[in-house]
């Protein structure tokens, strides 16, 4: 009987009381954030300019478990536990003798992961007097999951959307302002970056890169008035999403299995790390061997194209220097529509455990992704967001590569959000208008706006 | 600990395994449903020509149990059973000592409670042989379901979209699409009907009336070849929909609380017969005396404002004439974004109950229906269907006047589906500019148009 269960559902009291903080179990030494002037190693003080201190001190954090705040977990509960699916009718469709697990953070309220963090991140900055936060958002879902939370903590909201997302995907707009956010499409006038970045590009589709300049220029500007906040990249941001990995143990374990593969679309790396740094540390610390596999565009192809190196975080050089895979901090990817995917940087602890060979990585060209979304959508019911195709084209790669070697293999992937608002790009598929963005750059090219910086 | 609780989550093993049919229990004798050329009784031979036998037989039947099909729970699993939800947050920003409770219809994989009758219609014709269906929708809520539903049994179908939603909504177009549905602005150039109609009225916005003639046309000129499918009014489909209430029932059990009052919107009157008739049996067999709220738009007050009488169910006439509350089979409303709820008559079932006094009904004014949305939206998280607004905005009503009273009255309403494909008519609210569409009209004008009919 319970084999043929496709949904595993948690209570309430199943969700997890603390935060998973992969900086605890680091099999490689920790790479040094810089401080985009001086380059020297960051302090709590410049940080400070940007964030809280209750978040700079998760962000610095070794400890292995954080208590969730009771008031965070509160709002979890109006969506989580989010349930773990079995997808039967996919697997069928396949002929696969694998079972295909998905995680859906999709049934959400903002309709993706990031309200994870986002209900994190403004609990503690009202706790820690933030009236107002600036930020940016690729395709719209960041966006939106802050504006949700900071209408719940009764806090101001102002949003940079990548220009090109932002007339591309009207209905994330409109959420964002339904929750009474501001927003503008970057880059704006509403910053000085911005009014100089438009006189020099008028017809700029924008970066995230540029979105963040803007938004961190905007906070820094403030006098203290106005913080900004993240979306991914961040440790902290990564801790809050851990929520999503530990859930899916006690869900596999109700299935009654175990994963071989644990899969994750990544952009800034925030959802993969949530669903597979839990993993990790069973691996580390139980002899488990689930390979953890994080899938990016072949338009932005950080992980497998980029070089490891020290690098801004943003485009106008006023965020920290992190050591990651870059495709250079001045990159601007096409604008395909996984917008959430179109970073040239990576969380910084996903890259050392890919250097390190902890994780792996693969990039996916566009059309192969719509293809997976639409073949998964069919069998399942359920439309993705474009990113979360990139982790079902992975996904399905791998049950038809078990097919093939006639392996029974378990298979888990994250739906980091549903497509409802992203409609435009399967009109446009559907329509045989979605090409291929394969990118293609040499490390010497990008090593040569790298910033110099002494460390190593 | 188990007052703290705001989600009641029901395992796939406690998914009702059995149908609630009302004819079983009508306090009140049945009225006929008339042949539209000889005003006769209607027969299941004429009724074949729309539709398949074994769905006649449930539309006939007075079996108060029906089986529901394994194949059917089998797709139902992928969504069901629905989470019902304490609005906590609503509640406390109301300062009511009301409990509201809603049932998230819109947790599904089109959307909306749509689906739970669009998979057992699918399945029904497939077994009794049917290839291809053709259907009618309003906001396009039915006719994505139909299409995911049509998807997952190998069947062909066309969508008679009415023409207003068409265009103002479409992302639903788009799902329709996603799921190999063909789809047509109504009126359109597909049908004689909708010929004539366009030469007379070249920029009618459509209405239901017209788009239901359009896919009853095409079916009963197909040769047998084509079935059609309707997504309420009719006796089997709100047959379907009683595993809402039915749910419904257990979730209030864990929640330890009965409602004293049950809301659902209404437009042909699916989603609220599918949540209030469960409950209904419970007034009639255990003694409970729950009110039962029927919501509707003043832009078509059917129930308020409508004449109870025979009238056919379409606008050309092709369809069954039933006796119901109704605007006119001419009756073209105003474009409320509430698309689904544009019907100038309602399910016998419902007009019979409310007729007799065991139903109430309320019609509220397109921008309180908003304003109730937002409300919900900025307390919940979730972005309601315009349709859903309405029985949110009576539900908001009965928490204040319970506040007034002093009473802690429970309430449930069903949340029949999300917005997050209507969020073009949020973006019109935002802008202040979403008008009242109050409809008048006097009972002699409606007896005007009316078919002559001898049954009483």
């Amino acid at each position: 009987m319970s084999d043929e269960k496709s949904k595993f559902l948690l209570s309430e009291n199943d969700l997890p009381k603390q935060w998973y903080n992969i900086r605890a179990d680091m099999p490689v030494a920790d790479t040094p954030v810089l401080n985009p002037q001086t380059k020297e190693p960051i302090t709590a003080e410049f940080l400070n300019v940007l964030f809280p201190m209750s978040l700079i001190e998760q962000e610095m954090s070794k400890e292995r478990y954080i208590d969730i705040p009771e008031e965070v977990r509160e709002i979890y509960k109006l969506w989580r536990p989010t349930p773990l699916k079995r997808a039967r009718r996919l697997e069928k469709a396949l002929g696969t003798p694998a079972h295909i697990y998905y995680k859906d953070e999709g049934a959400s309220i903002s309709g993706s992961h990031k309200g994870n963090t986002a209900v994190a991140q403004a609990f503690y900055n009202k706790i820690d007097g933030t009236k107002s936060l600036t930020t940016e958002t690729g395709a719209g879902q960041w966006g939106s999951a802050l504006a949700v939370a900071c209408n719940f903590f009764d806090m101001d909201l102002e949003v940079f959307m990548v220009k090109s997302s932002y007339h591309h995907k009207p209905y994330r707009r409109i959420i964002i302002e339904s929750f009474n956010a501001a927003i503008y499409p970057s880059p704006s006038d509403q910053s000085e970056y911005g009014k100089q970045y438009l006189k020099e590009h008028p017809d700029s589709p924008g970066s995230l890169g540029i979105a963040i300049s803007e938004a961190v220029e905007t906070a820094v500007k403030s006098n203290g008035k106005k913080k900004y906040s993240l979306g991914s990249v961040l440790n902290h941001v990564l801790l809050h999403q851990s929520v999503i990995g530990q859930e899916c143990l006690k869900q596999m374990e109700m299935a009654d299995e175990y994963p071989d593969v644990v899969i994750g679309c990544v952009g800034g790396g925030s959802n993969f790390g949530g669903v597979a740094f839990p993993f990790l540390h069973q691996n580390l610390t139980e002899g488990h061997t689930t390979r953890l596999v994080a899938v990016e565009p072949t338009a932005t192809p950080t992980l497998t194209k980029g070089l490891y190196a020290f690098d801004y975080g943003d485009t106008a050089k006023m965020a920290p220097i992190l050591k990651m895979f870059t495709l250079g901090h001045d990159f601007i990817p096409a604008p395909i529509h996984a917008g959430g995917l179109r970073y040239h940087g990576m969380a910084p602890q996903i890259c050392m455990l890919y250097e390190a060979g902890y994780i792996e990585a693969v990039a996916v060209p566009q059309p192969a992704t719509f293809a997976a979304a639409m073949q998964f959508a069919q069998a399942e019911g359920i439309i993705p967001a474009p990113e979360s195709a990139h982790a079902i084209r992975a996904a399905i790669d791998e049950a038809l590569d078990a097919k093939e070697k006639g392996e029974a293999r378990v298979i888990l992937f994250n739906l980091s959000g549903h497509g409802l608002l992203d409609l435009a790009a399967y009109d446009s598929y559907l329509r045989g208008e979605v090409g291929d963005s394969t990118f293609e750059i040499t490390k010497d090219e990008i090593r040569k706006n790298l910033p110099k910086v002494d460390v190593m």
